[in-house]
């Protein structure tokens, strides 16, 4: 059996096939926990798992405490407000603090890239990204290859076509490094202002007209439009943006028939997604929110020394 | 031996009495744990309880808390400052994201009517309603029902009378339905301007008149004055709605000897209540919060499948 | 052995040093269980912990909220934003209301000084002060003496140098009387308008310049500048007050050897003291820190009746 032997994880990029299948190797185990009538397996009983989330977040902040508790962990949530951090507090001394308290597992987000980098060099606690500015969300990319992999069997030689805000999308990073990893063919989807300089060096096929972007693609994966970077790009409406980049069902006419829509949320039904593809047959948007919690037992579980 | 057949706990109006008083039997029965040492029973060990408040609340957000974790059950609090609403999702697109992390509970509080049957119809996961709009607040009027109870031995012919903004208050009309059910006589006492029209089709007798709509009371309960709504009553002053319709000593001396006197909480004194009522002998009103604590593990136990 | 007979801890003021000697003896036995692999012991299973806070504070907050969960108390945060204080409701009655709810032990902290005392006198419930105003924090207090009692093996007869804001802060307050109960000498060092009236008449020595103020000392304690309250001091400037009363290596190169220094954070480095200072070998910053989570438990454990 394989060891996993890091002490953090903070990205995709530097993680091995190898790893990534372990993690979700170890998922698929702990997802048959969420799904009994006693969802507890007292694994982490006694140790202590801090959620410090520095950029607000529902979903992630939930899922992360949902996959503590069920391992019998001790959780504790930090958010920005109602912080030291209002009283001037540098990022380190705040983290330095925490440690000294004792936990075993510090789940960050923060709006800077590399702030989980920087914490897990200088704590002797885990760290797990939880997503850290427009840089990496391992987690959600975990999440992500977890689905395709329920949903097609494989990820050998698919087409993923991810579509949106390339230039500004953590999600995509991390997919771009773990989808091209899992041995998948990686197309990104933006018009000119959304896509980063030279991405292509990634080793992804880029296009700017989604219909071209997406007609052979096995999975496509849509962005959420952040609607306060809308002034910088060269539309100056959501409507127009959804004209020409939203997913409706006109445009998956012309897709495979097996096609599988995702999305990390939250969903801005009618721009970047309609409704009905959103909650339409092909869609396993739901799925990747119940992967998210078996992800984060597996990754909350070995790293604390689970095997 | 009876069971609970919901899947969720919307609204009194739909309840039968015999539901009722199941609920409050099996409250009374879970009481006993909350006056232990260890006020811990391992019932809903493995389950999750999803406390979704997009209105603050503090008392009935602990109250379920403290229920939930009195079970044993896993509590997840997330309130609308830092939750994905802000980022303009919707709420059903909310509520299926956290139905997806598998929680078997969700306690919600919306400031629009109707919201927690939107999403009983639409979730797998039990619903129990800790508010809705002006709409109903069914915990608040059980364990009302059963602070009654506790006092008088019984509901039946008892004279109620219900004090203050009854157009506004959830709180009365879940009462009203409630104690209607159990077989009291309900008065519900306003201005003119804070009585709903046509109120008498519920079943209740109106006076607009303290004085006189309390004197054959065996209940007196008032309701909390909120200070927003004062704009559009004939009252340009906290002072005069006092006058006319706060509850203080001169007014109970003309009441029945061993007259109740109830309030919901959070309390004015001085405004809808003066504190030598509130705190007086006849005064139940912490009673009715302990009893909060009882009705709340009953609901989490029976929606869970407790017998 | 030795009973621990109070129902509240309020202040250090009306402590003697045997309870204050239980006390630290009952977090030292409770330290070793933060360092093992399962941080949790049964003691305070079924007890419920209320975090009251009206004043934010990460680092207070999360200690009792991990000191409580190692106990396997069920532990309630309640922050002032998101409570019903916001709909005015006063103090005594939020008190009043959570305690009809059952709880054991509430933790507070208040901007007003003697609000503990208040909800000590009022409620059932045991009360442990959190800090309230600039009156007393003496949590605070109990882990500075078992942080110089770890790195000093004693306190009788030593020299202990508090530099700073004196007349604003409840820590100088607490440390103040901890110290000279401990048998310790405390000099406090601040300039005339952060220097309480009148405070030699508690039995320190009172000093206005720094390297004089610390000379002799074997603990440096340096308190947090508050920025806000500078406006009222001499000094115009953070600059300005630092380069008099900020602690760095040229003052410390003409103190004790073997000083130790101290701070509560959370840290300003480069206003009240340097980097190099805080971060240095005789910093004991962190030691507070840890301590805090076994005074913290000590405390649980004492006033739930552990023995």
């Amino acid at each position: 059996m394989m060891k996993f032997e890091r002490k953090d994880l903070l990205g995709i990029e530097d993680l091995s096939r190898k790893e990534i299948e372990f993690i979700l190797h170890t998922a698929r185990t702990l997802n048959e926990v969420s799904n009994r009538a006693v969802k507890k397996l007292p694994t982490l009983r006694g140790k202590t798992v801090i959620n410090l989330f520095f950029e607000s977040s529902t979903r992630t902040r939930t899922s992360f405490e949902i996959a503590g508790k069920r391992l019998s962990a001790d959780v504790i949530n930090i958010s920005k407000s109602g912080s030291s951090i209002e009283k001037g507090e540098n990022l380190l001394d705040t983290a330095k603090n925490l440690e000294a308290m004792g936990p075993d597992i510090i789940v960050c987000r923060h709006s800077s890239a590399g702030v989980p980098w920087v914490l897990a060099k200088n704590l002797k606690a885990s760290v797990i990204n939880a997503g850290d500015g427009a840089h990496e969300h391992p987690t959600q990319a975990l999440l992500d290859i977890m689905t395709v992999q329920d949903a097609k069997g494989k990820t050998d030689g698919l087409n993923i076509s991810i579509v949106g805000d390339i230039a500004h999308s953590r999600v995509a990073r991390s997919n771009i490094y773990g989808f091209l990893k899992m041995g998948a063919k990686v197309t990104v989807v933006a018009p000119y202002t959304m896509m980063p300089h030279g991405i292509e060096k990634m080793g992804v096929r880029v296009s700017h007209q989604l219909q071209e972007g997406v007609r052979d693609a096995d999975v496509i994966m849509m962005l959420r439009i952040q609607q306060e970077r809308l002034g910088l790009a060269p539309f100056s409406t959501l409507r127009e943006y959804s004209q020409l980049y939203g997913l409706n069902l006109s445009v998956l006419k012309n897709c495979k028939k097996d096609v599988v829509i995702m999305h990390p949320g939250p969903v801005n039904r009618g721009v970047e997604i309609d409704a009905q593809v959103a909650d339409g047959p092909y869609s396993v948007i739901l799925t990747q929110v119940t992967n998210g919690v078996s992800v984060r037992m597996a990754l909350l579980y070995l790293l604390a020394g689970g095997k």
